[in-house]
């Protein structure tokens, strides 16, 4: 489903361009499959629902609602506790990494729910790859800023090794599930999203840093 | 002044990694020498000043300060006045590349000011470059996220051919600046920074999205 678009400028004219491939930009499309929210601010785990409104700073009553919000674990390199950035309000899976990281664990499905995932989406192969400034554009106009892959962890291995009866699974998941593990992003432009809602992932120019030698 | 860390994996682990290459994440380190902000709203050109409180959304008080903003000529794909994310509420220049952009033009050299740009650093090569995901933590505690490489305007093009009575510049400028533009980003850890503090800027992995063919 890739539709390659003319990019702005060629490696030529890039600049240190022997150091930094520049990739240009594309498209994708997909489909929105599931929208899920929390319900318990005290539980991190979703639960799906018909339809979901996208505000500035994700969904209103989410556990990761904010503009901003408190540091914990993932960022060491600040107190715990610190009021930083929140670039995790929205969360996003595929339907096909679900079902890849399900047959690895030997499960015969998992559930976005037990991730604590927004939205599950399905039609872009290797979803969790998609770079940092990826926008996603639903069809009803609401869209998503992409600000990294999401990483796996014991939590979400934990929730789903006690759904499924199998306690291997919580130590498991955050190795089988790397990489594999969706997206993080913030709302770029508000709108109510649902299942079975189109949508374009404009992925921006890529390219790589490389510090001199 | 690359300092390499140790991978969180190489590409072996990495699921498609003949599409995709995987750059381990590294350091570098800088220093900040100029601090700038707005002083009127209805004029994009900064003033410096002694130091420049950072805080949630940017700087108080400055044009760009927000977490949301209206979309301009910037959004095309937007109805032009729609409220977005603002992923620009700081901008950052480098020493090194305004001396490079000075010398293309012809210029004995270019004010930050004219650009309106919030923070001028200097020791870190091909700045304009950094990739998206970038922190860049100061010294005395704040921090800011890379958002997007600034992309070159006639706006500043025509500040700097008034500033500099050289009318041409304002065509050229947007060329000869290309990829020598800086960055935008937003504020992570709030703080105030001030000009000679240091700076680590944490480059993360990196890759690149290749579609299936």
């Amino acid at each position: 489903m890739a539709d390659a678009t003319k990019a702005e400028a060629g490696p030529a004219d890039a600049g240190p361009a022997d150091a930094m491939m520049l990739k240009p930009a594309f498209r994708l499309t997909g489909r929105l499959v599931a929208t899920l929210r929390t319900a318990d601010p005290a539980d991190f785990r979703t639960h799906a629902v018909e339809s979901l409104p996208l505000a500035g700073g994700g969904i209103e009553g989410d556990r990761h609602f904010g503009f901003t919000r408190r540091s914990g674990g993932r960022e060491p390199w600040y107190p715990r506790g610190t009021e930083i950035a929140n670039p995790r309000s929205l969360t996003v899976l595929s339907a096909e990494e679900l079902a890849e990281t399900a047959a690895a664990l030997g499960l015969p499905g998992l559930d976005a729910a037990w991730y604590g995932a927004n939205l599950v989406v399905e039609g872009v192969a290797n979803l969790s790859w998609l770079p940092r400034g990826t926008r996603i554009a639903f069809a009803g106009g609401a869209s998503m800023l992409v600000c990294d892959q999401n990483a796996p962890c014991r939590i979400t291995g934990r929730a789903i090794a006690e759904a499924t009866d199998r306690p291997d699974v919580e130590l498991a998941f955050p190795r089988v599930a790397r990489r594999l593990r969706g997206l993080i992003g913030w709302v770029d432009r508000p709108g109510t999203v649902a299942a079975g809602e189109g949508f374009t992932a404009f992925v921006p120019e890529q390219w790589v840093y490389a510090p001199p030698r």
